[in-house]
């Protein structure tokens, strides 16, 4: 390889509780590697960073501070969401990324987002091979969301799906000693706009060790509102109360989402619902029960507090093998995570190629779900227990975690152009 | 005390992380005592358990089980809604309770809630004087609103601003990393109706490790709609995001809470917000900032898996105490917490009369509010700090926080008169 040269690392879209965990991964690992990589630097919110060229020096960042980044949530270097166009629409944009790479000698393009940092890593590939300056690009993956195709989770799912199960599990435990008299209903909305992984994880909440009355709403089931008024009547009947597991992204079958109820304000603007209290009004009407309902929103992504240890392991897992192989001289892929078994949970690190992975979406199997629509089946359980398992706590000064804030120190601008988004 | 008496302990209102926390220290250190208490029966759902003598035999609970309950959230007993009336009119609820106490030879009743509870506490023990009935009634203080006067803090309370402190925290740092693209302003709503304590704590996210922007809206500040969109306005121009806490009880200058915005649905029912969508929809239309909300209801109240562990061993110290002033032969009381200093935080017991505690509510005191209404001063940081200090993990399997559910077997009963609540 010759002189080292310089990587690029940014993060795109929603952050998680991990996505600091491959940066740190990234950046971990090529301190190993000195002789071959020079320095990491970051972009500042994302690939806006490259194309204004604000970049940010990792190197004068402490090793203990990279060390921290593993145990802090959020984007340490700031993410965005902003995609990058079609080639042929705007290739000005990635001629830009080509020449702000070239002014900073940097070699190595690695990316950590979701399917459309995916489908930009490959198309930067492919251009820097047809302006024939070399560029390796790493898509590392990422989303909460869990849609990525060829790997067996994405990191930040996992720490989500934990956090939505254990809130489940302890909402549940408090509805079931206020049931005799007040509340017997209680609806938690969960992320998830296109696909239902994430309210599958509350499914984990009712196992062999708690008898829990949950009824989910996916984004994959049309919504039958009289099957959905039954089941939950069915459960408070037998329990005396019923936990709701409801996918934000929950819709009728004409394509609306359960959230559109073209509720207006006083002054009337539209609704700025949240799909709980749709949901909970709709229980309400029929079953007249008393209910609560809570919007977990950033709280559950955000989340390092409950981390799954198994997510964290992964997230830097995936970022460390990101860096071996543009090490080992490997293009335009992305590490996957392999499940070897599910119990005990065996998993290796994979490789996938980026145009294998752009702009594919992965749904949750059929198989996964109850006929009736609202649970979630052993299969599914299977796959999802060991994603949860295991806690890697922060560590704590006066009650709060000590989760670090980085320097971002910015590297001098070599270019004496301006970019405009 | 002659031959041994049982005791009866009820759960009552709102549960909270560590209400059973206090049922261990109960039973626990009753199991020390068997010479001066043969049994502690609980109420199955509170005081309802009492009036329709349906008890739970608690010796019937393994010593693993009633240790497990000090790391299990919500009320293992059941709890209930029902505020007795006054003696003058419903004396028969006082004399029924009476008639099951003398059933089952009960001697002691210990009753762990908020200013209510206290309330029934110091009637039951006039009224058993007055009928020739000794019972000892000792008031075990719960509630997360924190607004019992004559102890430093209510059990319940630190867990619920440790979680809120960390949620804060944990967003805050989501919304930087997405500012420059995406959402700017992140609303958390949080409990409490009377009083701001809960939202107080979002406060402590901001420290000296933490340069985070946050305004607070407290119930006890009549809302200034326009002051609000200036500060927060501010916070988003110096920073770039802002994090808006707002307790449930926010209110208008004229009463009216600001989630009673008078919105319907498609079917003209009234909106069921949640403040937090009011409070972001207010801000949307003042500044045109992207923004995201959260109402976390029952998570932060049964949020076991980040208790505070200062919590915890208050909640367990006041339950053992309670048992132990029964012994002592008091009667008509509450262990208090009495803080010796903030910082170390030194604390012990102390005790209160009940007829000083009942229907007093302790609110925030002024100078723990910012001049500009919207902040905590260090004075509040001084008082709040220490009580979320310290972490007191459940364990877990599985991915999953292991709480117990107890066998809950009830006692024969010994009265062939039921009683209609």
């Amino acid at each position: 390889m010759g002189i080292a040269k310089n990587a690029f690392y940014a993060q795109s879209g929603g952050v998680t509780a991990v996505i600091n965990a491959s940066a740190c991964g990234v950046i971990e690992a090529a301190r190993q590697h000195r002789d071959k990589i020079a320095n990491v630097y970051a972009g500042r919110n994302g690939i806006i960073g490259a194309l204004t060229e604000d970049l940010i020096d990792t190197s004068l960042e402490s090793d203990a501070a990279i060390a921290a980044l593993r145990k802090t949530p959020a984007g340490a270097f700031g993410s965005c969401r902003y995609k990058l166009k079609g080639l042929q629409e705007n290739k000005a944009e990635y001629e830009r990324l080509i020449e702000v790479f070239k002014a900073h000698n940097i070699a190595y393009f690695f990316y950590n987002g979701g399917g459309d940092s995916a489908d930009t890593c490959y198309k930067v590939s492919q251009l820097s091979e047809k302006m024939g300056f070399p560029i390796q690009t790493i898509h590392i993956p990422k989303t909460v969301d869990n849609d990525l195709p060829l790997t067996d989770v994405c990191p930040g799912f996992g720490s989500v799906a934990k956090y939505v199960a254990i809130a489940t599990l302890e909402s549940a435990l408090d509805v079931r000693s206020m049931a005799r008299t007040s509340t017997k209903l209680f609806v938690l909305e969960v992320m998830g706009r296109h696909a239902g992984w994430i309210a599958a994880a509350g499914g984990l909440a009712a196992d062999a060790n708690n008898d829990i009355p949950i009824v989910i709403l996916f984004p994959e089931i049309e919504f039958n509102q009289a099957a959905f008024i039954d089941a939950v009547n069915k459960k408070v009947e037998q329990y005396g109360y019923c936990s709701i597991i409801v996918s934000e992204g929950a819709r009728f079958a004409d394509g609306r989402f359960l959230a559109e109820q073209g509720a207006r304000d006083a002054f009337g603007h539209a609704q700025l619902g949240g799909v709980a209290p749709v949901v909970a009004n709709i229980l309400k009407q029929a079953l007249g029960y008393k209910y609560h309902w809570a919007v977990a929103d950033y709280l559950q992504r955000a989340a390092r507090h409950i981390a799954s240890k198994t997510d964290v392991e992964q997230a830097y897992a995936l970022g460390q093998a990101a860096v071996s192989m543009v090490i080992a001289g490997k293009n335009a892929l992305m590490p996957t995570i392999v499940r070897q078994s599910d119990c005990p949970y065996q998993w290796a690190i994979g490789e996938a190629k980026l145009e294998d992975v752009a702009n594919i979406e992965k749904k949750m199997p059929k198989e996964f779900i109850t006929e009736d629509g609202f649970g979630i089946t052993d299969r599914c359980r299977r796959y999802l227990s060991p994603l949860i398992a295991g806690e890697d706590y922060p560590n704590y000064e006066n009650g709060l975690p000590q989760y670090v804030t980085l320097k971002n120190s910015p590297v001098a601008k070599r270019l004496d152009t301006a970019f405009k988004l």
